[in-house]
């Protein structure tokens, strides 16, 4: 028998992450390839007072079907909240709830992409982004990227020179691998640039609040005078993931898609989700616990850096990031991270090789370590066997 | 300024019940247009007791990402009620939770639809299962459909004569928007036919268990010996559709498909409501739960019927459902259900236009009334007026 599917289907593959994840579902292996939050901060407790209260208050509705678009007092919280830690200036009519952001990455690749169309990246890029826009058969062209974000001379070059390019996507807060962080001048200049173009930008910004230093600065939503950036939020980092929750940030235009896609693909997202995390915002101190997070990712962040200046070779470079869940590792180029690794999981602790961040491939000597996610003991003993094998390559 | 939309955006329009259930939001308009479950049936107390079990026992985890295909013990009991509901023979490792059945459709048009294949369907079908195959770029062959299914003699000319047939949509119990039911007979037939073709079925089943009368006939996925049925089941019907929680079960090769795709899509279903439905099964009696709206939805349907055959003018025909959410009238052929439907809200009832559920157009002498989702006395009085309606035209 030979069933036929889309031809796309040749393009949509497991990814490389989710493999290795399943290799490091044994708890013996220290493992830095997820992207997990920390469960020990999930406000278990108080999400228990607060399904109990929605549930009292309204359990007929919050089972029932409900609007494409989402919960409006939540929509209205989130575009409140945008505006003052991103210093956007929207409305909750700009906004619609998805199943997480990843969501809002696969409709994007459903509304701006044919066949064969360009989407720029930076270098590298997040992997489940690429593999969403990859789906519907676009491809990538990969922009420089710079300690302050994409290189404005060669996004230039690449929108002069392109002529399909439909979208240009970023990650400007504690980028997904590298942890890096754009500047302000970058994104003014970025913006001022792509205006000239009239190209959307998909803005994906999980991490924004988790600043572990300095302030954080407006997002590029934030400047955009043409309503050409669509941003994308979640709930994922700053409270739990299992909840799925997300959301759309665009002008009215582009938003009128997102609905109309988003209600082919699932009506709309658990309304029961959307109203526990519009209680608990309205019952405690979101910002009480978003700044708990901060404080013990923090502790994380710099103990990760720490023990890598002490237990790497000197010839291996690493970020030092100001937020996130991520620092970017560089080893020597004739190293390749995917042969590390393997020796690595002999040693029972894993990473995420870098190369698969890369569109277009190649850069196989670089890695992805995350340190939101276990005890520091485990960072210090984990990092410390990854050093000692490291030693053996550089 | 001029932003470049993906071609398929063309084909992506808000669905008209959709337009229609906006304006039938005032509460003074008795509104047949839905298709809602009955929120006083939803077991809100039981649910707060549930979701507390589950917070208590496990808080980080169902707060926490999950992986892609589900909650294990949740796919387990899935299985088990397919194999005893509907007499399939399949194991937890065939299913995939998804975020309602919507999601399954999307997902099976994004895995065998490329621009320009024929989906062959019911003549009439559901129109979410039609918007969502057209986002895909697909067009549709209407087979014609009796009493018992999808008439066999057409359905094998069609597969004979149309080279690119990458998929059957169809709707065996209660179909939507018709009510009627395919007979055994039709299922064994149907089957036998489409496994000389290796086209892949998907059996879209959300109101099986809602039977009225009768014994629940076996699934096409029971009879399917090559693997080419792909059956979606949803808890929104039989427990509640706020949590969004669906399900796609299919063999091994096309499954692995559903799962790619779900990963790039979303990543994975809220693990909170799927702990809160599989925690339900657990301590309360499921069975019981179907059979009290089995038993109130049955009522429904008897009044709905009777009150028809008391007000509606002689020379309309409509369905006697044994089960699910609707009945399919067919008005003589030179009435207009959309005329029709203006005069109506003028008497503030509503009903949703038969003519949005024909992919290709036509049968304008159609409507479909919804009787799940409102008490006796507003069943009687929206029905009376609209025979009153009725009697205008015909």
């Amino acid at each position: 028998m030979a069933i036929l599917y889309a031809d796309r289907m040749q393009l949509v593959k497991s990814s490389e992450i989710r493999e290795i994840l399943k290799i490091t579902q044994n708890p013996e292996i220290i493992s830095f390839a997820g992207g997990l939050p920390a469960p020990e901060l999930f406000p278990v407790e108080d999400i228990q007072v607060v399904t109990q209260a929605v549930l009292e208050e309204d359990g007929t509705k919050v089972l029932q079907y409900a609007t494409t678009e989402g919960h409006v007092p939540l929509r209205e919280k989130i575009a409140q909240r945008m505006n003052y830690k991103f210093k956007t200036n929207v409305a909750f009519q700009d906004i619609i709830i998805t199943s997480g952001s990843q969501q809002g990455l696969d409709f994007a690749g459903k509304i701006f992409l044919n066949e064969g169309d360009i989407v720029l990246c930076e270098n590298p890029s997040y992997l489940g982004a690429i593999n969403a826009f990859r789906s519907y058969k676009a491809n990538f062209i990969e922009i420089a990227t710079d300690d302050c974000g994409m290189v404005i001379e060669d996004l230039a070059d690449k929108l002069k020179n392109t002529p399909n390019v439909k979208l240009i996507y970023c990650i400007p807060d504690f980028q997904n691998p590298t942890g890096k962080t754009w500047s302000v001048e970058r994104r003014k200049q970025f913006i001022e640039l792509v205006n000239q173009y009239d190209v959307p930008v998909i803005e994906d910004n999980p991490y924004g609040e988790l600043r572990y230093d300095g302030e954080i600065p407006p997002g590029i939503k934030a400047f955009d005078t043409k309503g050409l950036v669509v941003f994308l939020g979640t709930y994922s980092k700053t409270f739990c993931p299992g909840l799925r929750v997300g959301w759309v940030c665009a002008s009215p235009e582009i938003l009128s898609k997102f609905i109309q896609v988003k209600q082919s693909s699932d009506l709309h997202t658990s309304i029961f989700s959307q109203r526990i995390i519009d209680k608990y915002i309205e019952m405690y101190d979101f910002d009480a616990h978003v700044q708990k997070i901060v404080s013990v990712y923090r502790q994380r962040r710099d103990l990760c850096v720490s023990t890598m200046k002490e237990t790497f070779p000197a010839s291996v470079k690493f970020t030092h990031p100001q937020g996130g869940l991520f620092t970017w590792v560089e080893l020597p180029k004739q190293v390749n991270a995917r042969d590390v690794l393997v020796e690595c999981l002999k040693n029972k602790v894993a990473y995420v090789p870098g190369g698969a961040f890369f569109p277009n491939g190649g850069n196989e000597n670089t890695l992805r370590i995350n340190y939101s996610n276990m005890p520091d003991e485990r960072i210090v003993d984990g990092l410390t066997r990854i050093g000692k094998v490291l030693k053996q390559y550089v």
